[in-house]
């Protein structure tokens, strides 16, 4: 099954851009997945072809005008996930992802300048969305990272089926870290245990710096991942499997 | 003065990509930002060209090589901040974003496959950053992501200098939600106040929404932001400043 992805943007041009490359690139001319634009601005009623409006109440820059984002919307529907690309939208996690990427497709409404008229989010089922705490020019960046992170998650995209299960995230960990040839550089060895060929050994040092790095870089991580412990029954019986 | 942007990647096709359009692309061909790329693969020192090796320890993939990359890294010289995109760096904010914009450029490595070898981090002053809780196929979307946020606040990049100050996160909190006209559609109007003329209401209106909504969509910010005020001499002086 193709997965269906439909950007709506002000900047078609910019589609795929890097997707067009690696991985995603080779997925994109196998087939795993394909790839529209809508042109917002062609969704327009004035002859100026405008998109945005000044504020209400007054500040500086332009506002997308949920009348002509709606009729591009509604032109694409809904059969497939709508998201709006947005630093007001719930922050994106791999979890969703994962989700979207077992999905048939999605459809990524991209804003600019002030953002959308919030009428948009109340008159149409659009899920706003956030890449993270920053601000960028425009939604066509984020689009492209949510893309990303699904496409590589389809089916015959990744070289080897297995990569990805331990990655950072999906344990709810960040991933430990990883070592490989030379084995020394500039007078770093890599570590003892990984070269003892000691498996159980090595999972469980593997295991205990991915604790330790998500303790010490990612404290949010860290409290998420012991507070889902504690409080899941299914997680505490693994806890508990796993004792000796 | 021309921000210097260097992208070190397996992928310097990808680059500018969609950074040649909309703002940053006239910046671009403004002189306002500049671009260079270097491929780390002409850094490798066997006749296959090879820049990976198998995880030490085992495991799926391929982990990028410490001397490689080192050497790739030292081309480019540590006068301008080095950024490697990473799950497994600190969460980009926008407050590191404003700091970076403000300096004389960025030098930015990509990671594929499984990242990099660890001792890169120790032995070079490489900072690893993330730009989100979700996994990419590379870090050339980081990249871009963070190239992107940082060009917009280059100066003469936006159209217009104030647009930024109220925006997400530039307050520790969402930005308020934004409409513009018609000023009734599909039975939905603009919320009264914003409409009314009274400066004064609006701008409380607008830091009460920003409020309601960073409390209900994220709570984490939320969090922190009360967090900040509470403990802030400064903030709470401001506070109270604010009281009639």
């Amino acid at each position: 099954m193709t997965f269906a992805a439909t950007v709506l943007t002000l900047y078609p041009e910019m589609f795929p851009g890097p997707l067009g490359h690696s991985i995603a690139g080779r997925g994109l001319s196998d087939g795993r997945w394909s790839l529209d634009t809508v042109q917002i601005r062609d969704f327009a009623t004035d002859r100026h072809r405008t998109v945005d409006g000044t504020p209400a109440g007054g500040g500086a820059g332009m506002v997308l005008r949920a009348d002509i984002l709606a009729a591009a919307c509604d032109s694409v529907g809904y059969d497939r996930p709508m998201l709006a690309m947005t630093p007001r939208g719930t922050p994106l996690t791999q979890a969703r992802v994962r989700e979207l990427a077992g999905g048939p497709g999605v459809s990524v409404l991209c804003g600019r300048f002030e953002g959308f008229d919030e009428r948009l989010f109340e008159g149409r089922p659009i899920e706003p969305v956030s890449i993270g705490d920053y601000i960028l020019s425009g939604g066509e960046m984020g689009a492209l990272v949510l893309l990303d992170a699904c496409i590589r998650l389809l089916p015959g995209v990744m070289g080897a089926p297995s990569s990805g299960d331990d990655e950072s995230f999906e344990t709810g960990l960040l991933e430990y870290p990883q070592y490989t040839r030379p084995v020394e550089w500039e007078g770093r060895t890599i570590p003892e245990v990984l070269r003892s060929g000691d498996h159980a050994k090595i999972s469980a040092w593997r295991k205990r710096q991915a604790e330790i790095d998500t303790r010490s870089r990612r404290p949010d991580l860290w409290e998420r991942h012991e507070g889902a412990r504690v409080q899941s029954p299914s997680g505490a019986r693994r806890e508990k499997e796993r004792e000796p």
